[in-house]
């Protein structure tokens, strides 16, 4: 469920502060009654939606008249659509004739029936890029893209090159995506997370206790958890043999919380891996496997930890560490992506080498060893999330584009 | 693979002739740029998104700015409305408040960004019923319903009622559809299907063979077949009483073609009972079962097969029906809702009453044995459908609607 819509902004005032809110209305005023279209690949299901979900309410409560439309892709459309999100993360690709065929086609079909006459479009991801192929410009266009694309297939950026330059601007959520050789205004936008979402939003002691119990959480012993994923990136088993070390030292639970998509193959793998592995251990309820995409749930479990951690290999930027932060848990997790801009070593949480498994044990035992570092390091991590990663800021940032892109045009 | 865009209606010249094609551009005239908004559910699946698929492209072909707005509803979302749905046909429905409110919200959600500033706004099904009311109206509204609500719940009927009366018209696919309290101009448009699609196209014999030998389907004996999702209404265990009576007088084989929704826990349990039943035969291919979702392939299945069955106890319209109809194939069918206004018994093909199991078996049999009778009954259904149910008809009856709603208005 990410059925979250009826909030206002001035829902947001309590956590952000006034003066947050105010900045915002001033900075709408020029864009009042401004048609502004995202499009993106799907509503259901994923970061992007997730995000457009609680985005697009919110410009529409402030007096911009923004819309949202989904792509329509056929089965086959999003398969190829799938390895050009992996193939752009850096994994290699058969990139094919039919593959750009159907691609195209899919992109051509739906502009038949989706007339443009807005301000501005934003296009979301690569699924609906190459749209503005089949469009006559008569707007500032922007491509958002939430990949991370450090380390693309060159054939295949080289493919989507030709539809990113005819584009106005282009967005990233990192420094390290921007591309040197690309003749288009590139600006980073850092994603954020929705405090009032399910999946963040307060919730009582009351529901707390009723969903460990209803999904058979026991909360005798410490709980460390990772919610991500089950994928070779996040680096599951890893995390099991960070468990063993830690609970040699502090006796304590793990949970491993990820969605099982029932279309991915190697998640699937992944997670019976996993259960090999960790064999006697999940049969005695000291490793926790929950595969139920609730929201409301990873909210519970975040919120019922003791330690978070999230051990990727790579990571784009790692909202479900931001998640974290701002339940004020201590997070360990890897120096990597947009992970080390939301964690101050040793402040709000700890950095460690992705393959440091004692790294990893040792820093999770500090921190269940002394309620106090916990405590701190908790209060330091919310504070750093409501300043630079709450749906507040990413909306201004929108904001500031928008007037750059749609009034000073 | 639903991606049969591309198509103009010029394309359609060669089957419905030159003077349907000049008719439809005349009755075009008053309708240039005027922006019609089709909103529907899904993109994908079933029979809307189907003719959506290839209605909507057309409209845009001949002139009119048609959009195409697929509703975002959340998997609890769906679960109500597919319950909706059944009541409608006349299941029971346990109708609850908290149901009322998600279908409410899901509505209102979607309503704050899609902006409605269009000449008419064409609504199908209940799902996006209610948006009507989040919106001041500015411009005619058509309620399309694509269901079969002859004796629908009635406490469910009359919530729906209160979103219905708002419309300026509404649009059933039977007169047995119609209400005599419903004090809302109501008009029949039967559905259509598109000769041109996958599923309908002519395909060449190499492409035939090739997927028969690829899906296994020996020709080396008469072929029967029934295409229908696993579904209690389409009888699929009567199919089978059927063919074991026409089996014994004239060997033969049946396929029982359908899709399997892996989140119908009621088409499983009747997959299971034919399993069963139809045991031995299963076994040394004398029935075959094809749970592929292969648009192409049922295609082939269809031109590769001696007879049509239909058993359904009820049913809509029937458009596996039309589609077998179209591609001269004589049909056995249950005289139930739309397969009576389809099949002129015993000139296309044999209407019989829905559980007469000996009256299935012996016009099947009638068929086998005479192959001048097939011939015939075939080239009857296949004008039947030419002249009453292709998309070219139905386009026509949209145009009709248009100028009546959005001109003279």
């Amino acid at each position: 469920m990410i059925n979250n819509i009826g909030h206002t902004l001035k829902d947001y005032r309590e956590i952000v502060g006034s003066s947050v809110i105010s900045a915002i209305h001033a900075n709408a005023r020029e864009l009042y009654g401004k048609n502004i279209l995202h499009i993106n690949s799907t509503y259901q299901g994923g970061g992007v939606a997730e995000l457009l979900n609680s985005l697009v309410p919110l410009m529409n409560d402030i007096g911009i008249n923004a819309d949202w439309k989904t792509f329509h892709g056929t089965p086959d459309f999003f398969i190829i659509t799938k390895k050009f999100h992996n193939a752009l993360q850096g994994e290699k690709i058969n990139f094919t004739e039919i593959k750009k065929r159907l691609y195209m086609q899919a992109n051509k079909d739906f502009s038949v029936y989706t007339h443009i006459n807005h301000d501005c479009v934003i296009v979301h991801d690569p699924q609906p890029l190459p749209l503005i192929e089949f469009y006559k410009k008569k707007q500032p266009w922007i491509w958002r893209c939430h990949i991370d694309c450090e380390t693309p297939d060159k054939k295949l950026m080289d493919f989507l090159t030709e539809f990113i330059v005819r584009y106005d601007m282009v967005l990233v959520s990192n420094e390290k995506y921007k591309k040197s050789d690309l003749p288009v205004e590139q600006r980073i936008i850092y994603p954020a997370i929705d405090p009032l979402s399910p999946k963040n939003k307060k919730i009582s002691r009351g529901v707390i206790s009723k969903y460990l119990e209803k999904f058979e959480i026991p909360t005798d012993k410490p709980l460390i958890t990772q919610v991500s994923r089950f994928d070779k990136w996040k680096d599951p088993e890893g995390v099991i043999d960070v468990f063993k070390r830690v609970k040699d030292e502090n006796d304590c639970r793990l949970i491993l919380c990820g969605s099982m998509a029932a279309d991915d193959p190697e998640g699937y793998q992944i997670y019976e891996n996993i259960k090999r592995k960790a064999n006697n251990l999940i049969e005695n309820k000291d490793i926790i496997l929950v595969t139920s995409e609730n929201n409301i749930l990873v909210n519970v479990l975040q919120r019922s930890s003791d330690v978070i951690i999230q051990k990727s290999i790579k990571e784009g930027f790692g909202l479900t560490v931001t998640e974290a932060l701002w339940k004020k848990k201590p997070v360990v997790a890897s120096n990597v992506g947009g992970i080390s801009l939301q964690i101050e070593d040793k402040k709000s949480g700890f950095l460690v080498e992705p393959y440091d498994t004692k790294g990893f044990a040792d820093n999770i035992i500090k921190i269940l060893q002394d309620p106090c570092l916990a405590k701190k390091m908790g209060r330091e991590g919310k504070e750093k999330v409501r300043k630079n990663f709450l749906i507040t800021r990413l909306l201004s940032d929108y904001l500031d584009l928008l007037n750059d892109a749609v009034i000073l045009k």
